[in-house]
């Protein structure tokens, strides 16, 4: 028997657990899932004759250490931060690592000790870091073997309640960590077009949208991502004149979550005063000038010009931000404050499913013609357990897990899934789970 | 003889060295400049008979604690950030200190070791903070002594080029830090406003002005400053319910100004790609979007509406941000190479003098009475070397200092000159140099 240790037990396992369990009589894996809540763990499980539950805490150095010993392999499904901790006990232990996670400077950092262990860690296996990568370099690898020049490659990716249950004027629910949401963009965020590069400030980011219709799913809008700079270098393209990543939303999105971004309603870096006390119409009013005799609707939309929109503003009172109800949070941020709002009405039903949703476009001269391909990817959830986010995140990682226990993957240290030995094998089984990319091509005027 | 050292012979340092070196002979006293540059200090100095020059690097331990050992008094004018290792010195050795700097939380934790010592650390003892303290101080205790009740208390401070001076569209030139100037704002700005706490973000700041005759020099502009809301704490009027500091410049500055923040030109975070071969031109583009078949110039009129007023465009014209010119600043940020710019432009010409402008407004009630008072002092600059920030800044520690030394400051701990026996004398004596301020009073409609 071969032990596999998954550390961490959250929302985001369910697939990745279950792919692993039920593969396990056949390649003869122990499965033990740990985490600081051991019940958690143990649900997850649910009992499998070929699982087991322990309860793992990073910061116990002498059990983890022992529970580290005893596996062949570890996933870290831990939070990001505390992956380098783990890595540096697999190293010391010489036991291969998997994460989804984006392979940060301090883990690149380890990719020399890595190598002299002799182990892989398999960094950015998920969604996105992941699928995103092993698609794209399995287009970008076949232009580039067929002779053709990439002069661009723009990449969206988004996640989406699926359209059977999208029924809000948002178009929008949470299906993932809302911090992140809220959060989303701030900061610069930079690209390159032409050559050119060009840098979007976060109160100007939602302005600047592009609209796709992708596959049949109708139509999205993207905004920028934060740094798209250094995917030239992550896929081999420094020379690339137009590199460009986005998010993918539903269409008008952007335009009323920028009335928010003008307010200051996503700001983190302060506390409200008296945060405690206020209702969610004092909170947006704070935000607003001193004008007692005009109501808060109508000096929101003097201040954004946005908010003036029909449409804009319908998406906004749907929220709740002009309710005279108590926020009741103390010592609050803006950030956290609206957080709170989303959470109750961007919720997804228990019914409800989810939806990830990927486009790469790239542009090639070959000879002497211009092209382009697009490839692109949907896929919904099953259920509450088996959401599409889930899917998408852990089966990747447990078929790289798989092929590394099958001997095929041969790299040592901190390695992204851009080699073809990894990415071919991982996409052709993602298929069978419908997680498959459409491509078409395209001649250019 | 009694011993004074100040520490740093910055621009700033002037008029305060010259204060003290004026009354050396009078009261005895023997004034020491150390600076890390002993030329520069020396220069100060200026070879008085009752003035010396040393080396002084707050870093060379042994060094600057014999330096403090054989001083009565010392003046810290060193970068703020270097005040608590004066301050720690000072308090081991007894010795009283001075500084025109905020009374960081760092610095405060320090109170009970100097009450311990027996010695002040009279700390925000310049012009802002400083003489808006003293003189604020002034109108609100007469207020309270006559039975009034302060229902408002607005602030507003600038320093600017003197009208005879101000030839340039923006009516500004850089008499301070730069680096402050191209900062200002950055963050979350803060005030009350009839009890209703009022925020502004960084990117919607310059677009809330507000403006005000000042004494005889026409017409201003304010910004709100970033916290004014821990004021309320500073004077002792914690239950206020309009609290409000803001920065004074000319008409039309802040709607320019704004077109660099909207852009993100001002953002000091990151590092711009190949900013060694940029042009400001082309530094500009960086932040609109890609179509280069439109001039810079329209892109901006069209991505930033202000950018369209003729009277705004002039001023960004100015300032030659459209300019094929190279910048030649390696890995700089936006707000640095901005900067870069604004050093050229904005300089001050040998001739060129400054101009301070402060003024309060109180509002209150006494009796049945609402009524306003408003305070207001304009200062010019003498010279290059005699400026009106050298003077707001070194009087008030000079005056401070001869005070301590005639024994009429009897305060321990960290101290404002929030109170009376220090800022009537300060204030008395401010007079003499043209700093004074003149009040009206109004009643309300």
């Amino acid at each position: 028997m071969k032990n596999i240790l998954i550390l961490g037990a959250g929302l985001s396992t369910n697939s990745l657990i279950n792919y692993l369990l039920d593969h396990a009589s056949e390649y003869g894996w122990h499965i033990t899932v740990g985490d600081i809540n051991e019940k958690a763990a143990r649900r997850k499980v649910n009992g499998h004759p070929n699982g087991a539950a322990v309860i793992f805490d990073i910061n116990d150095d002498m059990e983890s250490w022992r529970t580290i010993a005893k596996a062949d392999v570890v996933i870290s499904m831990l939070p990001a931060f505390m992956h380098h901790l783990v890595a540096n006990k697999c190293i010391d232990l010489r036991k291969p690592m998997l994460t989804a996670s984006y392979a940060t400077d301090e883990l690149k950092a380890l990719n020399e000790k890595a190598v002299k262990a002799g182990i892989p860690i398999l960094m950015e296996l998920g969604l996105d870091p992941g699928i995103d990568h092993m698609s794209a370099m399995k287009v970008i690898n076949r232009i580039q073997n067929e002779g053709g020049k990439l002069t661009s490659f723009y990449s969206f990716t988004g996640g989406l309640v699926a359209p059977e249950y999208d029924n809000n004027p948002w178009n929008y629910k949470l299906t993932w960590n809302p911090r992140n949401v809220v959060m989303a963009g701030n900061g610069v965020s930079k690209f390159m077009r032409n050559g050119r590069y060009k840098y979007i400030p976060y109160h100007r980011l939602f302005d600047r949208t592009m609209t796709r219709k992708i596959l049949n799913y109708g139509e999205f809008e993207v905004y920028t991502n934060r740094d798209s700079l250094k995917y030239r270098e992550v896929y081999g393209l420094k020379d690339i004149p137009s590199m460009y990543r986005g998010t993918i939303r539903r269409p008008g999105f952007s335009k009323a979550w920028n009335v928010f971004v003008r307010l200051g309603l996503t700001e983190d870096t302060y506390i409200l005063e008296d945060s405690e006390n206020m209702t969610y119409r004092q909170f947006v009013n704070a935000f607003l000038k001193y004008e007692p005799q005009v109501p808060v609707e109508i000096k929101l939309q003097e201040y954004c010009r946005h908010a003036a929109d029909p449409v804009v503003f319908e998406k906004l009172k749907w929220l709740g931000i002009f309710d005279d109800r108590k926020v009741g949070l103390k010592n609050a941020t803006p950030a956290q404050i609206l957080q709170k709002l989303l959470e109750e009405k961007w919720k997804m039903d228990p019914q409800d499913k989810d939806m990830i949703i990927m486009q790469h476009e790239f542009k090639y001269t070959i000879g002497n013609e211009d092209k382009m391909t697009v490839s692109a990817m949907a896929i919904k959830g099953k259920n509450q357990e088996e959401t599409a986010m889930a899917m998408t995140v852990g089966f990747p990682l447990g078929i790289a897990t798989k092929l590394l226990m099958l001997g095929k993957i041969k790299h040592k240290g901190v390695i992204l899934p851009i080699h073809k030995d990894i990415y071919q094998p991982v996409l052709a089984e993602l298929k069978t789970f419908g997680i498959s990319f459409e491509e078409k091509e395209y001649m250019m005027g």
